[in-house]
């Protein structure tokens, strides 16, 4: 429980639904995760929560930036970021965002497929790129698809075209999936990046960079590994599969450096029940799918959620269905998953939803049913 | 095809992914509903597509508004809807929204369990109120949850406290679920709400209003059954259950009326396989599930997808993937669904997303991944 959000609530009372991220603990996230992997160079990835205040902050503790399009890139620069600290790490990028972003300054490029490395090489010579391979995304919560990525073979094949092309082939990234709760699975994908490395180096291609990806987790009604766990895991595992000969690494956090930061405060609008006989109470929150809480989708994400002045998923309490606001149907959040809330529950009181402070702001939408987009303020 | 949309993106070649809506269509929607339901009184629904362009021009029509929330109601009335021609549908509203709404004129105010019905007595005194029952939703597209409506039994027994409280008990509503293609389940529903009509006549509760939702298709990638039909089907099954005393009718058309009056042109950003021996090709193109098309939802809306110059749906086109520009991983829009396109296809080619004017613009994220919402322009 964070006291200091906690207090901010109960003096400012500010209209609901909004979300309170206290940046001293996105600051000590930074400080984990850099004490965690040393080594590492932590790029922070903006979609995550693209807050001014938070990129200000991140900016001035020397973190770098993880950007998906040329807005982020800008929001970035506006906060300090140096363009020496910032990757384009989208696979999917049209050539005159690549150029754009090339005139801001901005070196480093992802890429997955033949067509985008000829758009690098046209519309950013000289960058460095790194090619993203495929991985499973088994353990993760947050569903991972194909969508980026491509498999070894092609990998190596573009990286090797990369040599000839005039950009420089810097490294190799992946991603385990977000919310990653398996160690095991950064070690599989280092293995075979260091596979592939060694691979290139026989082909005269020295690569100097892996990038780590995302997927370090936040807590939500279950416990995940410590920070520590994470960056010993990835050390021994670089350390098998690399031996002394490490290459520079990137990691690039976004849900675990600001999902445990931030507090959503939202007002019940509704308790009811569908029959006399229903065994479960609908509660109706201002707050729903389509204005924040998009990762609710197939209850993928369960954030904990208390109850002003009754505390956390009360045991003793009655078995709530979870929903929002708007008239559409597909705007309920939890059916399956068992929350339980006090009986005496009704309109008007408020429920605070925790480890709210990524994926939450930039997914809401612009006028959905006429509410507004959730409002946030850092703290 | 839509001639008048076709050139405006040709001669004008906004910047994409933009939403073009004729308001021609729009109109001779309305039209046509009217024609199919000459009894029945139009409510259409804001939250479907609430642009200023189509509320001005329903208004004008004489359309009345359903509304989910203040600011649509404020959105109606700024579009010349008088007070009168306000339905604040949604069963789910903050007290003070009540309050609020009913200073703005609105008495006419749905509700579907205890609480919501002692919330309008207080704050809308002398308000007409209907109560939501549950449907199954069996035979639409779009997903129906049990998040609104309460069932029969609880219905009679609210519409009778009603009597006894200073609001008006008016009428019945139910929604058979949006994208609905079976006329069936009108008639399922219309026998139950006649039956709930006697019931509460022998109980000295008198109604007079029957509220048939909406539902009503808009042509996607398989045919739908006409307007006249769905009107025939109506009108033939209300004689039926409810003989020569017929009540008044309400419909609230979101989908029916704006869905088939507007085209989304995207441009390609990326086409690439993740092997060489990849069977599908993925199309990533500049706009996805976070900026305009959130129903694409486990593949359950399939627009019509035309590239441009060369036609819709190439039967002899490759088998692809399409997903969208963000780097979420869950930004695929059709795996399974068969789209096929040609195979010539490259970044910076086109493409038309037909028959998106409903329940896109509002759905689209404020920033997610940095990217601009959906622009809109009505013509």
């Amino acid at each position: 429980m964070n006291q200091k959000i906690a207090r901010f609530f109960e003096e400012q009372r500010p209209q609901t639904p909004c979300l309170v991220v206290d940046l001293d603990v996105v600051e000590q996230n930074y400080n984990d995760l850099h004490d965690a992997l040393p080594d590492a160079r932590i790029f922070y990835a903006v979609k995550a929560n693209p807050a001014p205040e938070i990129l200000a902050l991140l900016a001035r503790l020397g973190s770098a930036f993880d950007c998906a399009s040329v807005p982020e890139i800008q929001m970035a620069l506006a906060a300090g970021a140096p363009a020496e600290r910032i990757s384009y790490g989208n696979t999917i990028k049209k050539e005159a965002d690549i150029r754009r972003a090339y005139e801001l300054g901005v070196r480093l490029f992802a890429f997955d497929s033949d067509a985008e490395l000829e758009k690098l090489a046209r519309s950013a010579p000289g960058a460095r790129v790194f090619c993203r391979i495929l991985t499973s995304g088994e353990g993760a919560e947050w569903p991972l698809s194909r969508k980026f990525g491509c498999d070894l073979k092609m990998a190596r094949a573009l990286l090797l075209k990369a040599r000839d092309l005039p950009v420089e082939p810097y490294g190799v990234s992946f991603h385990v999936g977000s919310q990653q709760k398996d160690l095991k699975q950064w070690d599989h994908a280092i293995f075979q990046v260091a596979q592939l490395f060694r691979e290139l180096e026989v082909l005269g291609v020295d690569l100097g960079m892996i990038n780590l990806g995302g997927g370090f987790p936040t807590r939500y009604r279950t416990d995940v590994p410590e920070c520590t766990a994470y960056g010993q895991a990835i050390f021994e595992s670089l350390r098998t599969h690399f031996g002394n000969h490490l290459p520079e690494t990137i990691v690039e956090p976004g849900r675990g450096m600001v999902g445990n930061a931030g507090v959503i405060e939202s007002e019940v609008v509704l308790v009811s029940r569908k029959s006399d006989e229903d065994p479960k109470r609908w509660v109706y929150l201002d707050i729903g799918k389509f204005s924040g809480l998009a990762e609710t989708m197939d209850e993928a994400i369960q954030y904990p959620i208390e109850v002003v002045g009754e505390g956390m998923d009360d045991p003793d309490g009655e078995a709530v269905i979870l929903a929002g606001p708007t008239c559409d149907s597909a705007d309920v959040l939890y059916e399956r998953a068992e929350y339980r809330m006090p009986s005496e529950l009704k309109a008007g009181d408020r429920v605070r939803i925790h480890a709210t402070g990524a994926y939450t702001t930039t997914y809401s939408a612009v006028c959905f049913n006429g509410f507004a987009p959730l409002q946030q303020i850092c703290i």
